[in-house]
């Protein structure tokens, strides 16, 4: 057995080291900019509380503010480094505060444990994750909607089953998908709410022995208010990203039931849609082909968000109150899950704006049983019992043709039917959203800059 | 290969027969009363439809809805079946109606689809069992609160890594438990949300060329609106299944870590808590024990809550748009989830309330390292910086003798700390929540009452 | 609190009884038979014991043996019950063999623990399951070869990202499917090995002071041998059977792939195949429709079965060694899964063999472009490297016009391709295993009959 | 739109390059050797093709089998490089074959596709990952049986319900999860022998109008024998990775079984057991801690490799045949989950070796109610019936003092009971998994070394 490296917190023998350390190294280079945030608003408070002698002078606080945005303005050069001996972002930073200021960076964890730093690190990496995600999403359906609003008198073949159900029109399609992301942004601000808690000052689960204010450091942080009970705020890590997870999953599950439509509809046999060959991928072998793969990878990346949702439960299910290091085990799925989420709402976007259409196959889709249904509710209002009007129908095939599909879509004008399509309705809920986040946005970069005493994000 | 056995819509070979409605005969037998319903809106709003010749006049209307009312009856006397050739709720409804009305009875599916008749039963099925388990859920964390309130002063080891880690309290412990609850409950009503829109008169996902009214029969229901887009209608099956099932996963999260903590202090060796033996069950070899069932079988069944929503979103995975037969496959693990859920829930709390609580070994639990903390940051306020501090506590483990741990606990008094905890607060929101379910089960009520023109659910 | 109700290993409140009893009042309806054949085996075990003073004499375990022929005929007849209070099989058998042999019927438990008792059952009723499951495995996978022998000669677009990519055939194409459920049954030969030996004697997972001879009673049982360490014999439950649920979630992989591929070549647009009406099922709204349901089903069970092996799996991780409750939720998702697995091959069956083929279609699919990969070789065979017979092939799609798809599919002869197809030895490979599971199944019957003294299983 | 990235498979837009090329360039890292392995099976057998013009003579061949070993030992000193527009392993080797020999590289690719090239690429590099994690979990079970050797005579509670049951050994603990280990490592065996079959010259899953030799590759590569028919050996992708994740999910379930009795029995109110403080790690504010992070974290990473089958699973379900870009996304999980079991096996053997045993703390666990059911069944000894000595035991709790609970738990004699461990012959299969993947290594190294004329893996 080895004698074990030395750590800012013993000395530990590498090999459990290289296995408890696992890849937060990497993980936690994203955390590098909201760690400084955290600790700015956790020493500004210091300084503020009424003690007699107080842990951080005014002067003493700002020094350290400044030497945390030191350290963020290195990272942006890449000239800040997580070792494998600071075995995380936060005991980096404090390394590197205690290298320019001694004494005084020793003291900045004086308060606070890893477990509230981290937390709150990573519901600052949250926030503005799900401002990008949330704004994509709405972007998502945006594309869709004015597609819809485009071929909103382009006719589709309606399909349960996969068969060819009833006369339906692109727009009908379209917007269905679009609505379905609308109602996951909807999940996605309750994750937000959620997240929107602040758990520093809770420490390692149980409290500190200094007046600490966490109302405080919850509002420099611009957080909505503190998560209450400390014991709590620390069961939050792990509970937090998996709500959040949950929202990304239902996201990613929409999003996989376009994009099974699209691998589908792009085949030969359908034909109705066709992709610009930059927007596809070719074979080693077959010179001939133009591949979907966007889609098919969107579609697999839904499983690999659920997944990651999946893990996350798995690793929170039947562990005990307080920490326990499995919750470590819960940042790369979070992050992987966000990752991906970003990626594939962003990247369909330009797919689906050029996207071509071939009404023509569209059209020839529409084979003459879609017009079943119509004609036994014309029966029925002849005044055949729906049940018997349905067993006529099904015995006189000839009669459903020569029928116009895009006029019998558009004759069904009810709510949410091909002619009673409100896109407007649904765009304004996407417009709402992207306000919505540009508002949370704004307000919290406001108080970063409040805080840090310099224009944010800019610097 | 059989000729098949004859069903309302078609011969069927039997093995294939038993294959496709699989437990949906047994099932369905939950949904009567809601299908009931959702029929009863229909056919009011096809009765107020304007049209030259009405498709129900409101004589016809009344027949039908009186027909409904004596289903319902029938079904609580025990004496309504739903066969294997009726294959479904649906289609023995109707059957029942037909028997009963005649031709009356076979028009009443006109203008719908099994599609949306299905998705209306589920969500009306689904609000009920909202308000239940919100209600136990609430209840819970009531109960925890009021543990929480009682045990404030008794002192507990905080640990973390299930290693003594700093003084805390039984009040900590406990409140923290119920605010993962009302944390939770926030994300219950979040899914009630989206469930509480109607999907009736999507039919099969493409509408029907009639004037169907589809913001009256949501109005009838009770539902905040309709979903809009007619195929998103019919998509969202499974969807909102599994926006409510990641709610009761998380739920679920939360109880299996109260059970993980119980289990492990229920044992001799902490010796916390005991049970009342009628909440214990034995062993059919070992005369002495008195095992904590319950606590484990929560545990167990958070695993089977996440399996039901994974098992959901797997199957919705990479589906087409449109309806697919996989969609009833969603419907056994929505249904076990709910009961799961709500069973767990309620049968927490009596165990809960009887707990008895043994000072002693709870004080004795707090050995002398739990105040290593404390001592650093003495020696801090003092003027030693944390890191330094931290070292020579380290090296002096004598120094934390003698001290009490109640007095170490309460002595955190920021907000959320043993010494700091508003539990009135927390207890309010689950006031609030139940108060919140009641005014919306009253109205539900309401609505249906006026819709069937006879005290609901009374009958 | 409730004073609780009797049961015979205590008294329990009847909140918590109906908790932790869960279904298993229902689900062990299929256990009756494996619990009397383990408790035959239990008991001649005991009469053998060299002890000075016999625990069951000769004639007395006759009279045992006799009672439980007895329970098991009753139970054919469904005449046995199984009640809320008996909680599981065990004591419902136990409490039978008291009310007929008196004091004698206490004594069959000597020796043993629920423990031991329900992991032997569950054993039992696996090995005949998976009986079951591979005969109709390897079943479906004959048919599929039957299928791929017939249309070796057929036409078909083999795909990539489901675009059309090279010739292929039908034969090809079937005997896939079918190679794929070949090496799924090796794993269930796996699963059936672990599957295949005794826990019995282990009792509670820390043995009994009396000399039994567990590998008397594995023998009695036809099992290979005893697992060796009590303990481990113990927490063998739940992983015995997510080993076998794993087998099984691959089968129903393999299946999933199968039926999207089917409800793929369904679609019109398609045409490959037609299904007897009888084998599809109608819309209740849409007279026209002939939908592959059981195929939709066989893929959304897929995700069914997955979800049970991830059940168990969750349920199982991160427990502590020996019994612990949470392994009776185990009990419910293995026996689910069987019955889908079981169900699902064996409906697939008449399916496959019923499928009406339509070459035309086959053919008229094979376009001009699945051709540029052989275009592409014959270049290189002409000494053009192949990334420039690859950029040739892609400048020129004219060329690829009017080649017939047949003679390119069995144009390649190699191992393996159309044209170098062995289905004999793939037919080979699930005769072998009908053999062997029939051999084993045989010789299982003979153990039981010689147990009981009686011809088993007709008794 | 951009115009594209030009790559040697055709432009392609930057994003949707990012977006489908994903992590390979990373993940692909540790493919170069066997893809250049995979690369001369290839191209040796093409240059024994029996063709009028060779594609390949002897000459060629070596020199393309020098340049491969060239790119090998590139790869070794880190100069070899994957960039982003290679997209992957497979086409920065064609790469730098071109590069070095002209022509001569690009014809390699003859008669293949990159997925079978991948997927050979998989099983090769997955056969010496199961070499590693095969002998580290042999190696872990050694380390477990040593220990239960020595400690065969220090008792210990059994526990049920964790609550203390009878009377145990520390040797029967330590022994039950070595067991469990051995039989996890049949399950590796099982996956081993399904990897272990060429996908090779499956191309693109159609086959190749060359007369290739498929058994002469699968040979070459020390296969046991090609995968038939070559759309399912496409299709094999992702299945099999599948396969052997499902073998590592269980390995990792027992770890994580051993890992929580590890973390109970490490708490100081047991006191069984302590860590050198080398394996542990300490906490940033809590002076006084030393945690057992290693055994959390196994435990947390049993959810991990879970989630990777989980994962994998999910993506193939419902996937069409064929090649679909879904299974690209197989990769990574699959990768993740070799690298998490192959870490966690070895991490744990020193722990496990330098674990202080606690005798007394042990001794002192054996509370006397683990005494029950020895009594009662010393009861049934002398005539009284099992369930009356249960009750009477029940009520005569005092009877149980006083016993010693080693003479007590190896009096238990009988087969795998504490008194009737064979721990020589659970050694044994250790020691002949070890044997066998010895035996397979070396026999892999000797095909491998002659393919390449030269000393593999040295070089």
């Amino acid at each position: 057995m080895s004698t074990g490296k030395k750590t800012l917190v013993g000395q530990i023998d590498p090999t459990v080291l290289a296995y408890t350390a696992g890849e937060d190294v990497l993980l936690d280079r994203v955390l590098v900019e909201v760690d400084c945030i955290g600790t700015a608003a956790h020493v500004t408070m210091l300084s503020e509380m009424p003690l007699a002698h107080p842990l951080f002078t005014v002067a003493e606080k700002d020094q350290v503010v400044a030497a945390l945005i030191g350290v963020i303005r290195d990272h942006r050069k890449e000239a800040f480094r997580i070792s494998a001996s600071d075995q995380d972002v936060h005991l980096a930073v404090e390394r590197a505060l205690t290298a320019k200021l001694g004494d005084l960076g020793k003291r900045v964890h004086t308060g606070r444990s890893r477990n509230d730093q981290v937390a709150v690190d990573l519901r600052l990496f949250a926030k503005e994750q799900l401002f990008h995600i949330s704004r994509e999403t709405a972007g998502l359906a945006k594309v869709l909607l004015a597609f819809a609003e485009k071929h909103r008198e382009v006719p589709m073949a309606g399909r349960t089953h996969l068969q060819p159900a009833m006369p339906s029109s692109l727009g009908l399609w379209a917007s269905a998908h679009a609505e379905s992301l609308l109602d996951d942004l909807e999940l996605i601000r309750g994750a937000y709410r959620q997240n929107d808690r602040s758990p520093l000052g809770s420490a390692a689960g149980y409290g500190v022995p200094l007046p600490i204010d966490r109302a405080r450091t919850s509002e420099l942080l611009g957080f909505s208010r503190p998560i209450h009970n400390v014991l709590y705020a620390s069961m939050a890590r792990g509970r937090c990203e998996h709500v959040i997870l949950m929202a990304l999953s239902q996201v990613m599950l929409s999003v996989s039931r376009l994009a099974e439509d699209m691998i589908l509809y792009l085949m030969p046999e359908f034909g109705y849609f066709s992709l610009p060959p930059a927007y596809c991928t070719g074979s080693s072998i077959m010179p001939q082909k133009q591949n979907p793969d966007v889609f098919e990878l969107a579609r697999a990346r839904s499983a690999d968000v659920l997944s990651c949702a999946m893990r996350v439960a798995s690793i929170l299910k039947g562990l005990p109150g307080g920490y326990q290091r499995d919750l470590q085990e819960t940042k790369a799925p979070f992050m992987e899950a966000l990752r991906l989420t970003h990626e594939t709402v962003t990247v369909l976007q330009p797919l689906m704006q050029s996207l071509q259409v071939h009404e023509d196959s569209l059209r020839a889709g529409c084979i003459p049983g879609v017009f079943a249904t119509d004609r036994a509710l014309e029966l029925v209002a002849d005044g055949v019992p729906f049940r018997d009007a349905y067993d006529r129908v099904k015995s006189e095939p000839d009669a459903l043709e020569g029928r116009d599909p895009l006029v019998a879509a558009l004759q069904k004008k009810h709510e949410g039917a091909p002619g009673g399509l409100h896109i407007s309705g649904l765009a304004k809920r996407a417009t709402d959203t992207i306000d919505f986040v540009n508002r949370e946005q704004k307000c919290y970069n406001n108080k970063v800059s409040a805080l840090l005493g310099i224009e944010y994000p800019s610097l």
